[in-house]
């Protein structure tokens, strides 16, 4: 046992609760924010006038920047740092899924410095701190409300990028299972096994420990037990409550004990081919963790056993798995997401640039290793 | 569901690993202490060649004062407060179990403010924040490595009171396992079951959320596999990891969540006949539960069938839990402790004046349900 030293994150206020989105004008209110630069989906309309109402409530200003398509480009988030540098907003907040946090968090700190997305990209390359940003998830989830990670498809170079960086944290997370119901079945799916996979992977990293473990186990078992539920019975606010909690506290595990593999291989499958960061990870779950069975072998069966209520070893987890995914209709199978096959090198390339998650695996893995698993996973 | 706000608390840094109160020198010099105030057992004579080891090789004078006796009286914090100043310390170091832990986090806010310990018993009675403070625990425990509370008895009016204030909480926490190993099997036993009393007790608070419970089932997981290893084979350094963490996990849920009233009906125990604060906590606990079985029903269940591997109602959770008490050898009656039967009455009224534990119960207790449950465990 070596001697470590531990600092665990943690957002630092978390809102909770059915309708607690009516809180937020407040939250920017203590904040100190005057204007507000609102980052969200342009499905969400509903959602806008509750936004308007709360703001409106606490006579705080706003420009509500709805342009946000799914996996953001860097232009798009320069555009949206200029705007919000124009409009002389004081504060940030991102309503909806990865992309619309991403990007306000993103937007944060372009009103503070002087670059660009893409000098930013990295880590630690963000000179200031940004504004305060609160964050409020519609998908259950990315994390991305507790991360410090904001990601950006530089379209050029067809590759996906994140600023990471300690000024991305966000202040704040209110987390309103309302907002969530309207999410339909697809996004809800992928989503949910993007949340599991961050909790998995934080789970079997290299740097957990006794705490995120704990944190770990518990974003498993909201997730295993309340997706299929969400999944089945969109307007279950209870269930859509627990994916909420199960997704936060995913992130948490992700933000102190990393992601591997999974989140490696997955990254380039977005760049080159736009797939979904959720549909990349949930496919490749399964493969990835058969590739590495010997490593984590107790990890699973003890997981294995706690989530599914029933003695199971860590084969017959990932055997679990892959019958829970397809119950999610997950794709099976990267020939499905027409990706042509004689790419396979190529995507291998790109994955293993995704260097941290891959040091923080449980198992080393080479660039043959990875083009056998993308092959197994073909 | 109702909206809730909610901050989570965590001593910020944790240092882990057999061996690593040799960090200690470097950490105090982290926190910019240029002499340190000491407080330990005076059993612990290893510890200390150990402790002037770490601090000779930072170069960082001290004082070490090794006068603790258990259950700490208002007297002697004042005591070492006062010695810590003469001697002008600027950061403290307690290393023991709560005795020393919770002397150490008072004499921290007694050598900056000009007050005694009397003063400062009840809820944020601190006028000005204290010195930097490190916890060592070396039993697993009380958690007072991660909470705001120093306990000590007035002996005039043979009660104990607590110095409650946010400036308690310590900066930083080193859990070196190798540092509880010589604990003798007695209190081994009482002072993990009292860690598992803030397990239980936070996770059925009525304060607790989604994020508690994660921390606060792990904790009772950790301790429930983990007490009856260390207490039959005491050289065992995983186990005593173990404990530690799971003692450290709740008393985080401790922090976030509260105690219950298994604390309250405990506290008048310490304060009239000197039990031990984890005695008394472990022999109530399963006579608590029961008197409330019918609002934690769910929970128990849960937890139960998590923590011993198979299905469990509450009911036979309680019957597993008396005999894991048993096996620690732990008293059964409270005839046991010489507590005479006609003083009931003047105990359950010191229970009902701890109210905020009696506030986080699932169950309110009326005066006559408290001797009921002190009748039931005579």
């Amino acid at each position: 046992m070596e001697m470590e030293t531990f600092k665990f994150i943690c957002t630092p206020e978390i809102v909770l609760g059915n309708g607690s989105l009516s809180s937020l004008g407040e939250k920017i209110k203590k904040f100190h924010g005057t204007r507000v630069f609102v980052v969200m989906d342009k499905t969400l309309s509903d959602v806008k006038n509750e936004v308007k109402k709360t703001l409106d409530k606490e006579k705080i200003s706003y420009f509500i920047y709805d342009e946000i398509v799914s996996e953001p480009t860097t232009d798009s988030g320069n555009h949206a740092g200029r705007l919000a540098k124009e409009e002389k907003c004081d504060i940030v907040c991102g309503i909806g899924g990865g992309s619309s946090m991403d990007t306000a968090k993103a937007v944060s700190i372009l009103i503070t410095n002087d670059g660009k997305v893409e000098d930013y990209q990295g880590m630690e390359k963000v000179p200031k701190p940004g504004v305060p940003k609160i964050m409020v998830p519609t998908t259950a989830g990315t994390g991305s409300e507790v991360t410090f990670t904001a990601v950006f498809i530089r379209e050029k170079e067809k590759t996906k990028g994140g600023i990471n960086s300690k000024y991305l944290y966000p202040e704040c997370a209110i987390l309103d299972p309302g907002l969530t119901v309207s999410l339909p079945q697809g996004p809800t799916a992928f989503t949910g096994i993007d949340a599991f996979c961050h909790a998995i992977e934080s789970y079997i990293s290299k740097k957990s420990n006794f705490f995120t473990e704990a944190i770990s186990e518990k974003a498993m078992e909201l997730i295993w037990e309340n997706l299929p539920i969400v999944y089945n019975k969109p307007g279950d606010i209870k269930a859509r409550s627990n994916m909420l909690y199960g997704s936060f506290l995913a992130g948490i595990g992700l933000v102190n004990a990393g992601v591997t593999a999974v989140h490696s291989l997955s990254y380039p499958l977005g760049g080159l081919f736009g797939i979904a960061h959720g549909t990349g990870n949930a496919l490749l779950l399964p493969y990835v963790l058969k590739a590495e069975i010997s490593e984590i072998k107790n990890k699973l069966s003890k997981t294995g056993t706690k989530i599914t209520g029933r003695k199971c070893g860590a084969e017959s987890f990932i055997h679990e798995l892959k019958k829970f995914e397809k119950g999610l209709k997950i794709p099976e199978k990267l020939s499905e997401l027409s990706i042509p096959q004689n790419t396979i090198e190529q995507i291998a390339e790109g994955a293993m640039k995704i260097a941290v998650p891959l040091e923080n695996n449980p198992r080393t893995f080479t660039k043959q290793d990875i083009i056998k698993i993308y092959q197994k996973a073909y």
